[in-house]
């Protein structure tokens, strides 16, 4: 049976994430599910998105993605299942949220929306489909039914699809928005390595970090953070480009490549998000230092 | 071999989770474990009671159901395993934790005292039953120890029971206690959707939500809603009876029927539980608005 | 296939430890993986040295020990794998992070450096072991890998070594650091149940409890502990030497063994951390009331 791989912003503190799992297992006795996370920030489909598509490469093959980050349950939103070009499955809303993931390995094979009534359970709440519909559907994917069996067939340039910030790239200067924060207080940014090089600033370099001019709006998850940020007036800091936390003193900045490929600010040792007083939303500007 | 559904207020935070999975699949190798939630808010009986009551339909049909919120481990309360009429194994402490959930299909087949010394780890911690105790239990259950075997049968009427917290309903007013808060902020309350026909609070009726003159007692876990509780000054605030979210604007407060079947109070986008400065064990008063 | 057992500081908000689970069953499919916990303060190598330790006992005894605490991730510190007298496998960073729980049951039989390109991803990031590294060479080994094909062969006695905190114990006086903060607020001490026996405090005795002189460092995580430290002006308080919680009344102190075998200071349906308004790293003494 194909592994489920779960990810959601349903948090670890209440029983949902639970109650799918018993969904899921109720309709296919013996499945195995990943969580891959529900610390996803509530209803934030960006950072699910990214989340999702940078996981990819390291999900089983024949993984049945089953994604849910759903601010418009209960609304029109379609829920959909896509299967890939990685021949593996995505299930979720259609929001965008499973396609930068799904479309990675080139466009998608088919889309069904799932309006079946032999695979949702009956009635379903307006408010939890991870349950009632997305973990059903998953569940008997599973077991062995066909994706065709689930609904009607979409065209998927109809789709919805998530906007990805796009960074502002000169020479001595790159300006990027803040996609998450994770539990160490690492800033990861919606830039890559080649924005860098691009901004000419090699291994090596220093530059100084300052707030981008886009006030932060922090998620209501990021709470501590969003504290620390009030508290801590944001100010420009000094950074290094380099490989890793080991290439700077305990407590300095320094800007690398993260483990996702993309680039992130972070503080050796300690908390880049505290320090410059920073949250998820926020833009942040690195420059060649003046003078 | 059954599954086991596991519920406590253990967290995530400390080894005791990961420890009792061990010792459930070092006595049943390839056991399967499904976490129903351990974030029950710590020592909080009627929390868990009402999530494991509310999660019985989607359970599998065979589930062993091992639940553990314990405030009284180490006093002479009793450890108990029961089969209901659903035919699922209950295991847990006798505090009225389980019953809520086992009694739900109809009376107690079987109640038995886990006394066992066979079925227990030897000694057990004065603190930690739910390692040296419960999880034994429900992994030789799920290994195919009969319930009989795990210590004498007890009268079901000498059971413990918590006492659910009754609505007051008038024509015009529905006072009700907030029972769980969850990680989105919605308030969730020890009431039903009969109870808004009884009060005439017909779908679209506009209604006035206010704390209800209980005192809000934060549980440890909720440290931050607390916080927030203690910042904002709770104040009555106008509220629409509908269907889900997406029935008024984003940053409107709403009364609907949650996922679990119980009323709650809800900000569309947003946090009730901050909105109105609330916590678990508030109570709420709906009303009509005056003039 | 043997169990993995997985333990690290990654916390559950991100994707780190879904990601692992990915890599383990990309490679082990069918794998059966039991998350001890991921709730170690980021970079508490000790605290994570001591949860493996404690949790030993319970776990399977083919177990295959994952863990992942790793602050020094992307310098030269080695990745290693050990066989343990017990006959279980420790895979993880030399850090001491492994040696507390695999030198239990007597001296490693075995010591591998993680180098065999094979078993590694390829590129490895440098900041993500855990998944490029740790995780591949985990699952290599339940799928059948013989523990000599991961790399080298290394001399037991150079590799790092944690440092216990020893309790300083006198007649009347026992001074022992804080080496965790459960959910509970219940502050594990690096001392146990002998010391108290050679201070001279039996079952029963009435101890003062004071900050031991060391300033709280609170690790990142820790930062509502933290707060009520700062709020609370930590002060001497009065506890009972006892079994468990229910042999004191409620709200009170008490000092007694914990399910892991260490010396704690509780508080019964309370949290000692916020009582005494002390966090992990702190000292505590606990001394024989005056007059």
């Amino acid at each position: 049976m194909r592994p489920v791989v779960f990810l959601s912003d349903f948090g670890l503190d209440d029983a949902f994430v639970g109650t799918c799992h018993a969904v899921l297992k109720r309709i296919a006795p013996g499945l195995d599910v990943i969580d891959l996370t529900h610390g996803i920030a509530p209803q934030q489909v960006l950072e699910g998105a990214l989340a999702l598509h940078d996981a990819a490469p390291y999900l089983p093959a024949d993984a049945i993605v089953l994604a849910v980050v759903d601010p418009g349950v209960g609304s029109k939103r379609r829920a959909i299942a896509v299967r890939g070009a990685d021949r593996r499955f995505y299930i979720g809303p259609d929001n965008g949220l499973l396609l930068l993931a799904a479309e990675r390995a080139g466009p998608l094979f088919d889309v069904r929306e799932l309006t079946d009534p032999r695979y949702r359970l009956d009635p379903a709440a307006a408010t939890f489909h991870g349950r009632d519909v997305f973990a059903p559907a998953a569940a008997h994917l599973a077991a062995g039914v066909a994706l065709a069996e689930l609904g009607p067939s979409l065209d998927p340039s109809l789709l919805v699809r998530v906007e990805v910030p796009v960074p502002v790239v000169a020479p001595g200067l790159l300006r990027a928005v803040v996609v998450a924060v994770d539990r160490y207080g690492n800033l990861q940014l919606a830039a890559g390595v080649g924005d860098l090089v691009a901004a000419g600033f090699a291994p090596g370099t220093q530059v100084v970090v300052e707030p981008g001019g886009v006030a932060p709006t922090p998620p209501d998850a990021a709470g501590a953070a969003g504290a620390a940020g009030a508290a801590n007036a944001p100010g420009p800091a000094q950074a290094t480009v380099c490989r890793t936390f080991a290439d700077v003193d305990p407590g300095a900045l320094l800007v690398h490549e993260d483990s996702s490929g993309r680039l992130a600010v972070a503080v050796a040792g300690g908390s880049a998000a505290r320090h410059l007083g920073l949250a998820a939303g926020a833009a942040v500007v690195l420059a060649r230092p003046r003078g």
